[in-house]
């Protein structure tokens, strides 16, 4: 498999993470989407949306971080990872849809203002990630992951931004209930760091 | 069933439409989430995010209008709306990405400005719902469906806020190929029309 990627990406790292918690070997290709890569002509053919991630398996091309994590799930991963009776399949997709609103149009995008001086509105995008966090703190409060007894792929896809929330001029002091669920996925075997996570700065 | 729903929700639309395709008969529960509904509450209860829509199906309550579509696709629905092989779940998960990022944040957005007067900036969404008809465009040149030979939950995720574009001003005369997809899927047998939808207007 190859993946399309970029290190400061929490959208890359979603399936990187993944992949690695899978033990899955992976062909990285770092792309500079803010500069004058040549691959992005390669991404802008494999992707409509010229963004990362892409996955590459075999003849298979998938884009978008939360489609290569179901695919994955389906494909390489045991399927606790994504279970599909129609209940328990919900739950999952709830929090994806959790991970790609409140926290990508919101943590993320503060993020982007303060790290990568991106024209967002911070205090709009901080206000919406932190009704983002109010929720996943009322969900993790008495529960150990989102979506079902054990981890599946909407802890994957909600852990990156909420983990760089400091990034984006929010600590995480009083929302005790996901500290927890942080510090559960950073012991899962198989984890893998990313830069810009510090347990220290939350 | 019941359905929490608003009439001028596109994201409640999309669930209303699926359910009637599906020839599915369920109670709508109609609110009004800017003023004093005193079912606000009982909606807060359901959904920890406050937003319609909501379905309850004897005891279970799903959140998010793409997690009821999957949920309604693997329970009262024929398998084809929502394949389960990983290729073709990816494809589907593409789509129902491409719905929750530049058609909710862009398209939904720029409506919301116009029709609700809320305060996003219109320029900015606009160009973001234009970058996401580019891509749905470029997809439908020679394909009926968005993400198999046959219509699936990406394409009832993704209709209204398209055929709503006009509200946020962004009128659809030259995305030739996503105005046959429109007229296909108001072709489809139980199709359900909605205040606002008019192929006059595109």
């Amino acid at each position: 498999m190859k993946l399309y990627s970029a290190p400061y990406s929490g959208n890359a790292y979603k399936v990187r993470l993944f992949l690695s918690l899978l033990g899955r070997d992976c062909e990285l290709i770092d792309i500079d989407l803010f500069g004058q890569d040549p691959r992005l002509e390669e991404l802008r053919r494999l992707n409509p949306r010229g963004q990362i991630p892409v996955l590459v398996d075999g003849e298979r091309v998938v884009w978008d971080s939360q489609a290569i994590l179901a695919y994955l799930a389906r494909r390489h991963a045991d399927p606790s990872w994504l279970p599909l009776e129609a209940g328990a399949l919900a739950r999952v997709m709830q929090w994806l849809a959790l991970s790609e609103n409140e926290l990508l149009f919101g943590l993320a995008r503060a993020r982007a203002v303060l790290r990568f001086s991106r024209p967002f509105d911070l205090a709009a995008c901080q206000a919406l990630g932190r009704r983002g966090l109010a929720v996943l703190e009322g969900q993790l409060q008495g529960r150990p992951w989102l979506a079902a007894p054990h981890p599946t792929i909407a802890d994957i896809a909600c852990y990156p931004y909420v983990a760089l929330a400091h990034e984006g001029g929010i600590r995480l002091q009083d929302y005790l209930a996901i500290r927890g669920w942080l510090e559960r996925i950073e012991g899962l075997p198989g984890y893998l760091p990313m830069e810009g996570i510090d347990p220290a700065r939350r």
